[in-house]
């Protein structure tokens, strides 16, 4: 336990830790684990040591907590305060492209100020996935320079605290987003363009995820294009995106080599892969289960789907 | 021009030569040279003969008659009738995903019932654009034993003349259509499900577009997923489903070797890189002028997006 921060790939990821109810046509789920740092942290753990930085309530299941930690997942910076845990409720219609929120209850996550213990300040890898833009500068001004950061956002944070999170655009190294969120935000319809747009606001990297019809990564030199795995039965796409960052980004801290062009397709093919075990179930239902051989599966199964 | 049928590698190609009336955000055109076979045989001559099955009004342009010449089309088997040209009015959104068609006139095209010339009559290979099924069945009954087959379709055929378009797939070796309308004739959602149900149906291969989102190509052996060129500026998405059928079966008639996996997939990728240029304009503005380079240096584009 001592100095693992100090491991050269160790993640430090904040974000949500979440009770989800959701119904799908395909079957509906009371208050089962959920929030973005979960599913991060449930892709990552596959390629690199990770620490969740979240709240959550005196309500909080533990054997939610159990299960993170047989994961592997570092579980000592999430930090359990006096009332109810962060939830949310969601459906999705038949298509299950798009999650119609039916309701958020906050509670202790309304007054989340995260402070990261001395340890984690030297994590190497930052990840702030979607959450207020303040917290996650606040977060990223604790950790001593790290080699990598990372950021997610949503829409809400777009339309309310725009300039935050522009600001921590010029701070991280990678930005990731959906198709709406990067049109919203650049004011640019073409994708092309709206990644152009968040290149020239700082990070070297921006990362369009598109649901179901795959991602787009952008850096200046380059553009990077991978359909979604297709899949005959789709779940749940609840975290599809949060796993895939943590696909992503754990496969990037935790590269044999240097990070190029190169080692960045493969990340974004990893990420793939976990957000398409991610979907086949409710909750961390799937990927809790798998193995690095099953990942492995997975990426050769997707090279045979797409390579010419 | 003689016995240029006998060219292992000529295409016959039937389906519509219209007059388009087209309004997107970025422009508007008016009695635009258009229709199936039209963007069929502008992206196919790239790789084989082409000869298009076609009946036109005698208010047609002769000037568009000498444009698809120049581009090396086969026009003898194209009609004049008396009466005006099948004529098409349509407008796009901004996202550009789908047509709004405000009018449709058939015009001489109400009555088209095509008699295939002797020497078209052995052609190796047919393609079937989007047309009554019906037709397609009489067109496809006239050549001799083609040894490649292929035909699309659209929703109101589906809706209107189902049982005739399901006789159909038993006697093409590939049927090509949008993800709508695999949805619509098969009543499964699921991409892979609704695939199955086609290739059930008797054609060897399956081909699901996805506009900008790309290609699913399905046989009983493999399935390849394709994205779409990654474009800054999409003009006019009219005709990009031909073009892109005419750039697939074209170059399989023109395919070096025998039809493999290997030479289906390049199949796609070129199919993917015509639609892609011609979505740059309206009309052929675009794919009329580009040469054979221009269609490798896409191709390698397309590699270079794509390849990890």
């Amino acid at each position: 336990m001592q100095n693992n921060a100090l491991m050269k790939n160790k993640i430090l990821a904040v974000g949500s830790v979440a009770l989800d109810t959701i119904k799908t046509p395909f079957g509906k789920v009371k208050e089962a684990l959920g929030g973005s740092a979960t599913y991060f942290s449930a892709g990552a753990r596959f390629f690199s040591p990770v620490s969740v930085v979240a709240v959550v309530g005196t309500d909080f299941p533990k054997k939610h907590l159990a299960l993170m930690k047989r994961l592997g997942v570092d579980t000592s910076n999430i930090s359990i305060e006096e009332g109810k845990t962060f939830r949310w409720t969601g459906e999705y219609d038949f298509d299950l492209n798009s999650a119609k929120t039916l309701k958020t209850e906050l509670n202790v996550f309304a007054n989340f100020k995260p402070i990261i213990n001395p340890e984690n300040r030297f994590c190497r890898v930052v990840f702030l996935a979607n959450i207020d833009p303040e917290i996650q500068h606040a977060v990223l001004s604790q950790v001593k320079r790290p080699s990598l950061s990372a950021c997610d956002t949503m829409n809400y944070w777009i339309q309310n605290k725009k300039k935050s999170l522009v600001g921590l655009l010029k701070k991280v190294d990678i930005f990731l987003c959906n198709e709406g969120e990067a049109r919203e935000l650049s004011g640019e319809y073409n994708l092309i363009q709206a990644a152009r747009w968040l290149l020239s606001k700082g990070p070297r990297i921006a990362v369009i995820k598109k649901g179901e019809h795959g991602v787009l990564c952008f850096s200046r030199e380059s553009v990077f294009s991978a359909p979604a795995f297709l899949l005959e039965s789709v779940f749940d796409p609840t975290g599809a995106g949060d796993t895939f960052a943590g696909g992503f980004i754990g496969y990037l801290a935790g590269a044999p080599s240097r990070i190029n062009e190169s080692v960045i397709r493969k990340a974004i093919i990893y990420g793939t892969v976990l957000a398409s075990y991610n979907v086949e179930s409710f909750s961390l239902k799937r990927i809790a289960g798998l193995g690095r051989l099953d990942i492995e599966k997975r990426y050769k199964a997707f090279q045979v789907l797409t390579q010419f």
